[in-house]
């Protein structure tokens, strides 16, 4: 998410906070998710920012109409942007959607897609092994793509599905495997990347972009070890943003 | 761009006005372009419209700083949301815009994209052909084919560029003609559906969108010849929407 904010918004500066220490957010309870987000939010407007992206599906399942309705900045989540992106993919209505525990038993894809659509078709799945697998490093290979296909075998033997959406912001990471296995026919969607476009688009319509000529400076601020995070950021970022060096990575205490 | 939106959105409700009569805009002057759409706008707005979609690239360029400025209700272009899709998708920045004469003159596709990111590459060409040759219902054989490939000789020498975005609503009609052409390996945009997604995001963040349960009934008007008008209409909907018989096409007075 935060490489796709960049990427596709380079004069806007990124301020990002990973709560490193508590995640993943998939398997907590919906008051736990609630607190955490706050808290996490609490940190960020005191950064002074111009909108709020929240990068977490199991986190905008459960806070994102309350942060809409709390805060005076425009507030983004990852779900719907997803959605609107499927339903402009999708060609027969037969859409997939696979998450982490939380965000599948939200129903909260199911009740976007619908929302816009109700004639839309949707098959949610959730994956509880990926999360801990991606955050083993385990992006590609073998393993991983025994692993996704053993996953993902409900949903392989729905042969109308043509759109299939990646509910969780660790997914793009083994986006390639999931192809693969899913099939070519099937359209796949990162929510990153759509919710980044989202993001831009709303910007631009509140006239909030940045208007002059620059290349933003970010800060990364993780709840979690500086030296895992720092490490894991550089690997994510070294070949798409070669001055990542002169990134601020700063440790957040949340209190 | 009609059927995006009803195809995107199926619970709202679409009144389109299209001036058959006084198309295309693309050759005329600046000033003629502004009087014949606030002509327009007006018609739409004594029918209540909540959003507008200025569904024009020609009349994007011309008009819609104004427009937004001048209306109480969120207005939207064809332009910044096939640049913001281009941006999504490119990998090296290198991006083609074909157009109109009035639109490519106005420059307004290669500042959308600089404003977002000041490295993109841009090469913009003007395609008068085309609209003359898709009114006449020529969309795709050996002459479509050859009229195309004549027109984007000094695109396809671009070795860099990987997206093109059809900078004029007609385009769409012979996207897989220029897809043919340019080759696999450029991603073809078109901004009739990117704007369609972008007027759901639009719609919802303003919490404009219709709610309830229902397929939306539409209205067409016309400037121009109601008859010709119809069979255009009952052409290009008759897979995708089998009910159209119950949409109401009526011809339009402006004054």
């Amino acid at each position: 998410m935060a490489h796709e904010l960049m990427r596709q918004l380079p004069k806007e500066r990124l301020i990002y906070l990973g709560d490193t220490l508590r995640c993943p957010y998939g398997p907590r309870s919906k008051t736990e998710v609630k607190k955490f987000t706050w808290e996490m939010v609490e940190f960020l407007l005191q950064k002074n920012i111009k909108m709020l992206v929240v990068a977490c599906n199991t986190a905008t399942a459960f806070t994102l109409t309350e942060l809409q309705e709390g805060l005076n900045i425009p507030v983004i989540g990852v779900i719907l942007p997803g959605a609107r992106a499927a339903i402009k993919f999708t060609r027969n209505s037969h859409i997939g959607v696979i998450g982490t525990d939380g965000t599948i038993r939200s129903n909260a894809y199911p009740n976007a897609l619908k929302s816009i659509n109700g004639d839309i078709h949707v098959s949610a799945l959730a994956c509880p092994m990926f999360v801990p697998m991606v955050e083993q490093g385990i992006l590609s290979g073998e393993k991983a793509k025994n692993v996704v296909e053993e996953s993902l075998q409900v949903m392989k033997e729905d042969d109308h599905l043509d759109t299939l959406i990646l509910g969780c912001t660790h997914y793009p990471l083994i986006k390639d495997t999931i192809q693969e296995v899913i099939g070519d026919y099937v359209t796949v969607i990162s929510s990153s990347e759509e919710t980044a476009r989202e993001a831009s688009t709303i910007l631009e319509f509140r006239q909030l972009l940045y208007k002059g000529d620059r290349v933003a400076r970010h800060q990364f601020f993780t709840t979690g070890e500086l030296g895992i995070f720092e490490k894991i950021a550089r690997d994510i970022f070294k070949t798409s943003l070669p001055d990542f060096r002169s990134v601020i990575i700063e440790k957040a205490v949340i209190s």
